[in-house]
Order: C-alpha cells, then sequence, then structure tokens
C-alpha cells in the first residue's frame, strides 16, 4: 500500500532521501541531510528545529520570500479552473503574463521586446534561445563567456563556465575531475571572462580585444549569438562598469545576437526591472528569463525575442514543442508575481533595502581586510575574499573545478559559521560569498546576516 | 498598472496572445484562436463555450483527466508549508515520491532500479539521461531510432525522429524545411525505426540487422546508450513483438546501456506501471519518466538509475543543479497521483477500459477500410490511416517534414471532425490517430468518442 | 656528418627503421622488419634475397607493376624542366593530365565530367571532395558505409568503415580498442553495408530500405552527399548487383550529391576506366581518384566534378591551397601512365587477364571449401573464406576491430604460406584474400599465384 | 589517341588548364593563366619568355630553389632501384631519412626526439599529429592560434586563422564570403594571435592571460594539444619574444601537449634547423615537417614524436594507413636535401645572406614610410605595410576574408610591380609583403629584389 500522509517521521524520510533519491553536487560521502520543516516568509524551519534566515533567497531564486501570497494566491485561484492544457490552446494566465511581462514591464510596442514563450525552466529557456537564434540568423556558433552559467541541458551546459561534470574520488580524496564525453560540444566557442569592476582600465578592455579577435578567427558569418550573464550568478560576478557597452558594440558591428540572460539576475534582483538595463543604450535581442519572474513558487523560464525574430518565428511553423509550454498554474504564478511587484513598486524596496545591505558591506569590509571586493547592484552583493598578498584564497577561484576537500573552502566555512548564527549565507565558488535576501528583507534581517557575516569573517581569518 | 484579475474578457485574451506569445508548431497565419475556460475531469470547455470530451488527454499527458483531486489537493496540501526549496536541502515530497516510485512501484531494492531524481521536464530528465549514461560509460555516442521524440533540448532534440524544426512560408506556401544550424549534432547516430506489430517476421528483424550494422560500424568502445520509446509518442507507432526483446539483446552483447523513455508510455499508459513490462525479461539501464507520473499538474520530469550508475554518481560530485530539482511542490503532486493509483489499482481499471476501446476501435476497422492497422496497449492506441491501395495516405507518414497544407492531411480532417461532435481526437502525424483518453474515462465516453470517430472517417473517405 | 650514399647496411638500415621510424598497424612486438632491396616489374627483391610476386599490387596500388617506364620516363623527362611550381601558375603536365583524364578518357564535354583538381593522395581527395560537396550544397552530412575506408586524415578518417584506430597491448595481449577522442566526428552518418554479390534479393536490398530511413530521419535537407566506393578495398566487398542502381535513384530522388570514391577500383582495377562504369545508367557527381592514376609511381590523388560544382567552385574564390596541388612531377607521372594506357589498350589486358585470373579462382574454390565466396570484377577478386558452418572463420569479419594475436588470423596464415611460396598475396581484413595483381601480369605468373593460394588454402583447412 | 609529348603548344595548354583544371584560391573571373615553361635554380622561365627571380620560393617552399642537384640526384638514383613500397615493408630510404633528421640533426637519443613518420603532405602529418595527441592524451580538444594555417584536410582546416572558405560573387563583387558548413568543427578551440614583436608589453602579454583564461574555461582535462606556428606562414606573423616562453610554461603548468608546425619555418628558413630553437628552453612534444625538408622537390611532410609518444604508439596497433607512407623516392628526395645541407653547412648560408637581407629591408624602410614593421630571422621577413596612421592599410589585415576587389589590396600592387621588374615577390594577407628567398639566393640577386620592391613600394605610394 502507499504511503499515507501523516506528520512527518524524520527518520523514514531521511532514510529515504538517502537511499533512493539522486543527489546534486554533492558525493553521498560528504552529503549531510538537511530536511527541510517549512519554509515561512524569509524564514526556513529545519528538521533538527532550527530556523535559518534565508540571505541567499535559496539559489538567488525565491525573490519574494517564501510561500508569498502574491503567487501562492494566483497558483490557488488559477487551480479552481485549470490543471494543463496544452500549447495547441490558449489560456488565460500566459496571455495575462505575456501581456504583463512584454506591455508593462518591457514597454512593448514602443520597445525592442515582442513576445515571450512561458517554460518550466531557465535552462529550456536558454535552449529554446540558443535554437531561436541559430534558426533566425542561419548560423551555428554561439559564443560564451567564461566563468558564466547557463543550466543543465547538453545546449546550456555547454555555454558553462562550469565544466568539471563529475569529481570522483581517488586516492587522493575527491581530486579527479571527469568530463562528460562528447563535451565541450561543437558549435559553443568559449570567449574570456570580463574584467571586475576595479579593473584599472585604460583604453580597450583586454576581455573584448581578446573577443574581437576570436570573433574574426571563427568569422562572423559563422556565429549566430553571444550569450551573457548581466552580473554572473553562479560565480558571482559584476563585469566592469565599461564592458556590457563595449561588447554590445562589437555585436553590432559584426551583426551577432545578444542572448542576455537573465534568469538570475532579471525581476529587479540588481534594483533595474532587467540587468541590461544597468548600461545606457543596449538592448538584448533575446532575453532569457527564469527564477524570480514568479519568485520561484513553480518551476518557470521564458524567452522573449525582439521584433524582427518574433516576426520570423511567428511566421513559420517552429516546430518546437514542450509538454508544458505556457503551463496555466505555471503562468498564473507569473501573473501573481508580477503584478504585485508592479502594484507595490517591488524596486523601490530594492533600492532602498540594497543600499542600506551595500553600505553595511562596505564597513565590514573596512573591519575585516580578508574582503577583497565588493561589487554587485541592487539586492545582489558578491564578496570576494582575499588572503593577506590579496590574492584569492583558493588559487581555482571562480575556474574551480571542485577538486579537493570542499568543506576547507572559504565559501563552506562562512556558510558553516552564519549557519551556526542562523543565517543562510555563502557561495558557490570558494572565494566569494554571494548576498541575495529576499526583497521582502528588513534591515534588522539585514543586520542580523551582517552580524553571522561578521562572525564567519572572523572565523575564517583564524582558518587562513 | 498591472492587469487586475477579474472575469476574462476573452477579446482582450485572444489579442494579447496573438500579440504578446511567441507560438509553438503553427505559423501566426494558419493558426486558430482557440481559448480554454476551464477544464473538468475528462472535459475542456472553451472559451466559445464548446465543451469537448478530451480523449487524447491533451498530450497523452494528463492520466488522470483535469484538476482530479489525487494531485490537486496534495499539491495544495503542500503549499501549507512549502514554496521552493533548492536541492542541497531536502524537503518531505521529495522522499516520499523517490520512495514511492522506486521501491512501492520499481521494487528496489530486489529490481533493477536504484535511485531517482525529480526534473520539471522530460527534456530535462532525458539530458540527464544522456550525460549520466556518457559520464558512467566515459563514451561519447548515443543511438536514437527513426520516428522517435525525446524533447526539445538541445541533446533531446537530437534524439529525434522529429527533424524539420522550422517550416518556412515561400511562394508555394509552407514548404521549406530548414533545419537548426549545427544539427544534426555529433554524438547522435541515428538508426532505423521498428518494424511495425503486422510487419512478417521471418529470421532477425531488418531493423536490428541494421541497427547490430551501425552499432559495429561505430564501434561498440564509442557508444555509451541507445534510447528507445516503449510505443511511439509523437509517431504514434508500437513496435513489432520481436524487437525489444532483440534490441535488449543486442544492447547487452555489445555492453551498451538502454535508456528507456517512458515520458509518454509510463506510469500505467500501456496497462503496465512502465512500457518496459511489457516485453519479458528485459530491464532498462536508465528510465526516464514524466508527464502521468503527477497527471501533468504540474510540470514534471525524473530519472530513474540502475544500481551500478546510481552508486557510480553518488560516489561523485555530480555538478548538475537545476533550480528545480526535487521542488516540494512537484513532487507532492506525483505522490499524491502515485499513491492514488496504488490504493485505487488504477492498472486494473487501464486494462479493464483498454480492452473495452480496443474491441470498439476493431469493429471500427471492420466497418471503415481506411483503418490500415490498430497498434497499442492499455490505453494507448494508435490507428494508422491508409488509401485504397492499402499504402499510408500521405506519403511522408511518420517521417514527415510537416510541408504542405496541413489542413488538408487525414489528421486535421479527423480532428476537426472530431471537434464537430464534442471530441478533442486527433494525432501528430499525417496519417495516424491516437487514442489516449484519460484512465478516469467511462464505457460511455468511450462510445461518444467512438461514434465521433467513425462520423470522422466517414468524412475522411470522401475526400480521399 | 651526414649519411654518405653508399651500398645498403642492411644491418643498420634495419637498426635505424626500427629506432627512428614511427610503423604503422603493427605494434613493434609483432612487427617483423622485411627489408626491400629493389623491386622490378611485377616482382619485389626482399634484402634477405628472396623475391615475391607481388600479387597484390602492395595496396592494390601499383597497377603497372613497379618501376614502369611508362610513368618512370615521364618523370624523369619532366625533371628535366621541371621541380615545384605552385597551383597559382600553371605547368604543362597539370593541363595534359587534365585533359587526358576529363576529356580522353571522361568524355568531356558530353559526359558528365568538368574539371580535376590533382593532389598528392587519396586522402586529401576526399577531403576536398566533401569540402567541395558542403560548399555547393550548403549542407553539413556526409553519408559513409560501414566497411568503406577513404583514408586517414580527420574527415576521411570519420568516413570509415574501419574503427579501432589504436589496439592497446594489456594483459590478455592486444585487446583494448581504443578510438581517437572526439572521433566519429560529426558530419558523418553511418548506413549499413550493402549486401554481398549472392545475398538472395526479393524486392528492395534491406541495406538501401535502411539507408532511405536514415536519409528521411536526418532529414534530406542536411545531407550534402554519400561516399561510397564501387568495389571495397580495404574490406574486399563486392556489393549485390542491385545495389548501386538502388542507390543511385535513392540519391537523385532525394538530391544528395553522390561521391564515387574510386582511389583503389578506378584507373582499370575493374575492367572500366572507372568502377561506377559496371552499373548501366549512374554516374557520379564527384569523383576521386588515387593510386593507379599513375601507378603509385608518386603520391597522388585528384578530384573529378561535374558540371555544375564546377562552374560553381570556379566562380568562386575557394581558399583550399594545398603546397602540392598540380605538382608537375606528379601530374607528368599521370600524363605517362594514362596515355600508356590509352595507347595500348590496357582495359582489354584487364579483361582478358581477369577472366583468366577469376576462372582460376573458380577451380580452386570447387577443390577448397574454405572459399565461401569469389567476388570481383576486373584484375581484382576478393575470395572469402569460411568454415564448415558456412559462416565466416573471424567472427568480426569486415568489422573487425583488429583485436587479439592476428598472426592466428585466416589472412595471416595465407600471406604467410604464400610468401613461402614466392608470392605476395593476402588481406586487411580476416576472411578475406584480395587477388589484385599488377595489370601487367602473365597468364604464367597468375598459375604460379594460384598455386601458392592453393597450398596456403591447404595449410589454413589444417588449422581450423 | 592519348596526346603526344612534343615540344609546349601553349596554346593549346592554356586552353586545356582553363577548361579542364578546378584552380585554387582565384575565380575564374579574375584568374590570369600565368604558365611555367621551365624552372632553373632561382629562376622561373614564364611560356610569355619573361623571367622571374623567385624571392619567395614559391610558397616559402622550395628552399633550395628550383631543381637543385641535391634532392634530384637522389630522386634519380632512386629510381634505379625503388617506385613504390607500401609501408608495411621497410625501404632503404626511409630508414636513411629518418636517422637523418632524428638523430643527426635533432640529436636523438639525447634529445626530445624519438621517431619520425613520413608522409606526402604538411596537411598530412598535421592530421596524424592531431590524432596521435588525441590518442595519447585520451582528450579531445585541440587549441588553435587566429592567423594560423596547418593546412587543407578537415582537421587541418579547422585548425584555421583562415576561414573564409569560400568567396561568392554576389552584385556588389566578390564579397559573400561562405564557410563550409559544419564548420568551425568540435574540437578545435581559437586562441587569440599572439602580439607582434614590437608590442609594448609591460607583464605577461594579453594574448596569453586569454590563453590561459581559455584553458581554465575548456578544462585542461579536456584538451590534448596546442598547435603553433614558430612565425606565421601565411599569416607572415613574427611573434613577440616573450611570447613562446610564456606559451611554453602554460602548456607544461596544465599538462597539454605542444604540436609544433614547422612545415614552413623550419629545415633552415628561420637561420635554426628549427623555429622552436628560436626561444631558449622550450622544445615540442610533435614536430611538423614539410616543404624546405626536401626543397619541395616532391611532395612531403612529417611528423616527430617525442620519447613518450613514440613509445606508446609503438607499443601499439595504429592503423593510420596512408598509401604513400615512406614512400621511397620522397624520402630519397629528403635525405638527399638534408645530406646536402648538413654537409654544406647550409645553416651558416642562410644567416649570412639573412643578415644582408635584413639590413637591405631597414635601409628600405628609412626611405618608405609605408613600411611599419619588420620581422622575422634567417631568411625569412615579414614587410607590414601601413598608412599615414601607422595602421594596416586594409582594415581586415591578418583576418581577412578576402572579399572585395583583391587587385587592389597593396599586396597585390606589390606583387604585380616587382613582376614588371623580373621578380617573383608578393604575399598571402593584404599588408604583408613575405622576403622568403631560396637559400641560394647572392647578395646581388638580393640587391636586385630589393630594388623591385623599392620601385613597388613607390608604386604602392602613389595609390595609397
Ligand atoms: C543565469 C542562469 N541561466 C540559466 C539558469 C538555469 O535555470 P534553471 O535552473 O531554471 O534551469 C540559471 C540557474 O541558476 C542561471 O543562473
Ligand atoms: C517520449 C517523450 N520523451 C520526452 C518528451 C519530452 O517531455 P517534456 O515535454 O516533458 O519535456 C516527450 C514529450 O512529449 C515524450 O513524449
Ligand atoms: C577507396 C580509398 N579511398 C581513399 C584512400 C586513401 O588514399 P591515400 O592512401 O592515397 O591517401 C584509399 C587508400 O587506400 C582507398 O582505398
Ligand atoms: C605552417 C603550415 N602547416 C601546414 C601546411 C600544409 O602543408 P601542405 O601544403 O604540405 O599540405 C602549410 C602549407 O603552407 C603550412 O604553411
Amino acid at each position: 500500500m502507499a504511503e499515507e500522509h501523516k506528520a512527518p517521521d524524520w527518520d523514514a524520510i531521511e532514510n529515504w532521501d538517502r537511499r533512493y533519491y539522486l543527489h546534486n553536487t554533492m558525493a553521498a560521502a560528504e552529503h549531510s541531510f538537511t530536511g527541510v520543516e517549512r519554509v515561512d516568509g524569509n524564514y526556513i524551519t529545519l528538521s533538527s528545529g532550527a530556523r535559518l534566515l534565508d540571505f541567499q533567497s535559496q539559489l538567488v531564486s525565491d525573490s519574494l520570500g517564501h510561500r508569498h501570497a502574491a503567487p501562492h494566491d494566483a497558483i490557488k485561484e488559477a487551480m479552481e479552473r485549470y490543471g494543463h492544457v496544452f500549447f495547441g490552446m490558449a489560456n488565460e494566465y500566459r496571455a495575462r503574463a505575456a501581456k504583463l511581462l512584454v506591455e508593462d514591464i518591457l514597454g512593448a510596442p514602443a520597445s525592442w521586446a515582442s513576445r515571450v514563450r512561458f517554460l518550466t525552466s531557465g535552462t529550456e529557456a536558454v535552449e529554446n534561445a540558443v535554437q531561436a537564434a541559430r534558426l533566425f540568423t542561419g548560423k551555428p556558433l554561439i559564443m560564451t563567456q567564461a566563468h558564466s552559467f547557463h543550466g543543465m541541458a547538453s545546449g546550456s551546459t555547454f555555454l558553462r563556465g562550469y565544466r568539471g561534470n563529475l569529481t570522483l574520488q581517488g586516492q587522493q580524496g575527491f581530486s579527479e575531475v571527469r568530463d562528460i564525453p562528447g563535451v565541450p560540444a561543437p558549435g559553443y566557442i568559449p570567449i574570456p571572462p570580463p574584467e571586475p569592476t576595479d579593473f584599472p582600465a585604460e583604453g580597450e578592455l583586454p576581455s573584448l580585444v581578446a573577443t574581437e579577435q576570436l570573433i574574426r578567427a571563427c568569422g562572423p558569418e559563422n556565429i549566430a549569438a553571444i550569450i551573457t550573464e548581466p552580473m554572473f550568478g553562479a560565480a558571482g560576478l559584476m563585469p566592469h562598469a565599461d564592458y556590457y557597452r563595449g561588447l554590445f558594440d562589437l555585436l553590432r558591428r559584426y551583426g551577432i545576437l545578444w542572448i542576455d540572460d537573465e534568469v538570475l539576475c532579471g525581476a529587479g534582483r540588481l534594483g533595474k526591472w532587467f540587468g541590461y538595463q544597468l548600461t545606457e543604450g543596449v538592448e538584448p535581442d533575446i532575453m532569457i528569463v527564469g527564477k524570480g519572474i514568479n519568485g520561484s513558487s513553480l518551476p518557470s523560464g521564458g524567452m522573449v525575442v525582439n521584433e524582427a525574430i518574433g516576426a520570423f518565428l511567428e511566421g513559420a511553423r517552429w516546430w518546437s514543442g514542450s509538454t508544458w509550454d505556457g503551463h496555466p498554474l505555471v503562468c498564473a504564478s507569473i501573473v501573481g508575481t508580477l503584478s504585485y511587484m508592479l502594484d507595490n513598486d517591488i524596486l523601490a524596496t530594492v533600492h532602498a533595502r540594497g543600499a542600506y545591505l551595500r553600505d553595511r558591506l562596505e564597513a565590514l569590509a573596512r573591519k575585516h581586510t580578508v574582503i577583497g571586493r565588493i561589487a554587485g547592484a541592487g539586492l545582489y552583493y558578491a564578496v570576494d575574499l582575499v588572503g593577506s598578498d590579496g590574492r584569492p584564497l583558493v588559487e581555482a577561484d571562480r575556474y574551480t573545478n571542485f577538486s579537493g576537500d570542499l568543506s576547507q573552502y572559504p565559501n563552506a566555512i562562512v556558510s558553516g559559521a552564519c549557519a551556526e548564527k542562523g543565517v543562510f549565507l555563502g557561495g558557490f565558488v570558494p572565494n566569494t560569498i554571494k548576498c541575495a535576501p529576499p526583497f521582502t528583507i528588513s534591515e534588522s534581517e539585514i543586520d542580523v546576516a551582517m552580524d553571522a557575516f561578521s562572525y564567519a569573517l572572523d572565523r575564517l581569518a583564524k582558518t587562513c
């Protein structure tokens, strides 16, 4: 007989999870079970009874905190009329969500944006964008930045700054990095990462010089698009202020499309509706959204295309079916989230809380020499940790292939110490801590998180 | 100001949908707006007021009909405690769903199955499987059957029997088929499709002879896996009875993994929990699930791996992160669906209704000479339409690149006539109608659908 | 000081060859040094003093025997005026060779053939052809037959029936086959091999049914060309009589170019100037030549294109430079060979000697039950060896990845026994002996070779 | 009847060449027929009667001038005993050539070099090297510099700085550049070009910074080798003095093989036996030779491997057969050339004449402001032409995709004016003239060439 729904028996749950779930990122040997009993607002209650302030919005994804009424009520309301409706038929929420995003927020028809398709992950939206760019241009190549992350499917995986898709345990611990056979795949050309914000620029940025050399080496006639992140999510890297202006010019000069991946940075995270708006006078040809678009209440993703691409694709039959294209409940959660954000001027909140957070971080930097750089915007700041020589503590830095004993990495030490203080705060790469709280964070909660962070930095200073 | 939630204004909705949504499959010029007002049980209510019996379960996906209490109540219950929880933390529903599928249904630890990961589409699960197979074997190639469909991302798209990813409008109408530049991608080797059920087999099936020749030509040392569908979903093809036994032997002989894509056929559709169980003595190495696993109430997908692959991947760090891995609400909908199916012996219902449907279809075949073949199992039957010469009406058949005027294709004529009679029934390829009602279908609803189908076949007979 | 040119000291030569040359095919451990002192007509004199009748024309390449006056005198004559002249300037011999081949032999302008380019290997000509086909059609895929061989560069290697590019020595001897990482490459789609001549055909050949399925699966809009061998060289396989007619129809129906690789079978080997002429009413779009074109006196290869491709490529700048394009000495050797063949009606000789050889082989087959099949034409016959059950002696047959102890393979046993009798005769794949003497062979030399072969077959019968 | 060998009828020859030969690089419309009547020493006699001093050694290939006795006598001598001998048997010249190169010149066994294989083009040797590197390392990727050239086969083509494989004639003349579908191929990762010699370096070279970023982005675990040219042949670029030292360190640090392509620069061209010897303390893992190795008397190429790779490949069966592997006549021409160079200390001649040439070029530079840079070594100097602003005259420079009217490019203007003065001198890319005379050049011939060059630069100055 099937399992009955009763009050959680965490021993059984832990047992099942350990035995039957295929885990991500961590090997079983180094994995510690962390059960979540429930989530409420900005807090996570663990099965142990501990309560954590979520200062990372999970994966910089849950931007309205947890179980926010805006998406949750919209989902419940939609469930009164809808389950699943396939893409061949229209449903009310898909039309509403499209109108909200493309017209109300992006300003169509007066702007670059023309149409959107909703899918159920950033990954799928990236895959759709890569295919759309290739079909529209008739060209095969996509250029992609070192350090960037765009998802986990074949196409999006190859668009990765993050390789090292398997780290095996050998005699020296987890030391052997093994990539997926057949990867990197054809059609993806890596370019150097942008310089950081404090790079002493004179003249053209070296990363852009090299990018132009690679464009000319590959032949502009072969390159469909370049895909970028406004601020790097997994890598926690904010590009130099001159970077996107320069890159945009390069792309226009060589007739290459720009795919702007706003899965992590879009929907208000950087204090603008979308990150590209931080740079004057640039605009994408294709934009990818996800995560914050519905506060991650349900799996979501979307692709917005410009007028020319929209007309091209709508003028043809594009056999691109996903079972979940325009799912009514997912679209309802987007409608709920975006209308709430519009109605309550959430961008203003992001600005205000972001300024407060940045001040607090800069105060910390004055105290802790281990802080080498603070970069970001809105409510997303990356804090880079350095040694006394001013260099990253772990040499691999953002290129890491994550070998060795990860529990001794600066990010692990910081997140461990923060957790002790009831704060969920850490980072994906060894030397970078990502402060990305929900937009619902309060100033006093920021204070709590900063105190925990300060405590953690003291701990770190002792170990290195 | 953002859109308020009011009673639907279908004119506005149609307008927004037409202007702002990027549509799938149909070009704008041939697209007719079909708004769905609500869905209930086995019925779809259109904005026009029309009501359709859903005899196709949307995309052979909504196997419990629409808004079934089993998944819907589970989702609502879960929403009391959970929103999104990222993969680094465990949630109750992911553990329960894993236990239900791997232990209660697949019989672990006594069976081949070992672990599952839940994602949010079949596509993503396929992509995960391709990567897992390559990582585990250290080999790059995946073999894939002509006619098969495995999704829309780069990797899964390349695993396609369905190419023709864009049909452009030229002077002769929609006639030019354009593929994605860079596709077919490396690493995917096509093999011939299986013979149909009525192929007069003597000795080895020619498709398997050719498959063995291609395995040896590519070198077994290069081939990670072959991916197959138990019965073909998009193509509506049921393989010959000897096919899977023979293929399985071939794979074991050459040390090649078997990825069994049960996204469409699994979770009871073919009268077994999973389609591979129709063939005595075979078992997959990796199995993909989706659609029916939660009645498509929310976007879902999953990958089940065998013991060796599970141990290999859990023994390593696999950097394979999706934001949505193990999403609590998605997992809750799976728990709700699977426990309901187990508790109410839904497989028995599928058998009973399936036998009734098959009888009715065979009666139709005696009456309509345009029916050339009926093939299927459980509650999924493909009806192949032929001309007086016994050959497919549209020559392209299952290879179609979908050019020309699709409204004159047999499948379009049938689905148009059925819709007139209040039944949603059609097919994806020109000559094949897919009967795949929800498991909640009644005998009298089957009668209604069969009458509509009979009416449609008469109509078709007149036009060809 | 550098080495002086003195009478050969074979000890020193063997030493240098073993130490400094990077050998092909054989591992050092199993390699036995066979020094060639000189070659004359149909004979090879070894450093040991032994003299071998070359009944294989080396690699089915030296079709006028060794050091034939026709090419040798032409080379010497050309050396009076020419060394190297690069492709930007014209030289007399390149024009003469082109005129001889395209006009005098292939019948331009009244025939399909239009232009030729001369390179210095079959490999390079194949590479040129693959690029020309892709450029002309704008399509990326090339289809290639299992068992076929087209050379050793990246493109031509991927067009291979012969994988197994490295066989490593493990504890069980040479057992581990390792392919080149990144191979098979994208753009090359394998198709099944043709059926052999004695396949009991009713209706369409299964290999062609599967080929059509694969064409449709990949999409004709993606396929530039198919490349084939008239009779397979490395594999020693003569296709069924219906094969090329059927394949040609398929290619025309789907608008796919035909690249006919005549490197081994062209220039008279099969009793026609080119092997495609064995099949009524077919003609290639691109033809590759090599080997026999100059009796292999110097490294050579060439690509002949049809009118449309010729006009397309000459109408554009094709940046396809090889240092050796149209090398005067190579072209002189072609002029010498082809004029000699035309002037002396060598095709008639090939017919006469070929008929004699075939009779003698058939007589052998009546005597030796180990002969399972004789197939070929002109002066190229493949003799397939079988066990008492009528099946190939070595299971791998033409798919061989050449693992295990090759000295025990039937081809090695036969060639060892023939060498004892002063005849160079063997084969590349385990069960197939290739009789392909120079066109200068006499009937009595055929008798000698057949006696040796008979002796070898007796030896073989004893060992298996 | 076939063509008789009579005194050349240049009208007929021109006619045949225009009609039947498939030309390289130039479209028919812009091609002017230049027949070569004969070549002698440093001179080319045209069919028009004109005589040209070859100051470019054809394609920087014929380093002993034309029809030099050293290779020619060796070929004729070898023809007394040898025609073609396949790789399964050894011939005297292949052993002698291997010993001369690996032991006498490269210093084995005391040096890095271990074994050589001789093929018939640089292209084929490059292809062999790419395969050897992948097999030895088990890794798929090869990194390749923008601007570099490594040949015309699939693998070597993809290793190109030179794309633009077809320039089509459109309404604006030759303006549309079309690349080979399926190109760039997987497995080839472009890196930025080296900085030129006069780059004002402080700290690490930006090209090396970017190269390291790309290595880390792709993952060192995926990269088999990097392939480079000591000085760029087609591009005429001499890398900055710090470049190879820095690159070598990078490769050693990340465990990546170095393939040094010395086809154009090796065999004395740069005043050392091989170009890598210009940089202290570096040594390749695989070295490619060709062209100068036999003065281009016959088609040639070769691959030298280090001890570890040699042992690995000789310890296995490497199925890598070319018909022409170790061809006795080709090897004889190498023996003739290399022994002559050793016996007559040709390197000393290269130094002496090279110093004289460099002086003369520097004198020219003082006179002609259009000369922006002179870079090179030995007897190979690249002269970069600039406008009054110091920038390249044609913007595309070394990235050129060769569109537009090439007859107005600086290199075409210079070579036209030099030809008027009886000197063959020009360049492959628009702004760079390549001075690369035979090693047999005399000082007075250098004077003649420099006067012609000076005249041509005056002409150029007038047109731009
Ligand atoms: C920038 C970016 N793109 C794409 C993705 C993939 O999105 P998803 O996890 O929704 O598939 C992510 C996920 O973190 C991301 O940060
Ligand atoms: C057999 C099969 N595999 C994979 C997929 C892709 O699943 P999804 O649409 O959930 O991405 C489908 C979808 O129809 C399918 O039928
Ligand atoms: C059919 C065929 N094609 C191509 C080749 C490659 O020619 P080459 O060895 O001249 O490079 C060969 C060589 O044996 C061949 O038999
Ligand atoms: C550096 C380099 N590598 C490879 C090649 C290709 O050599 P080949 O023309 O002998 O095939 C060339 C030819 O110019 C070259 O310059």
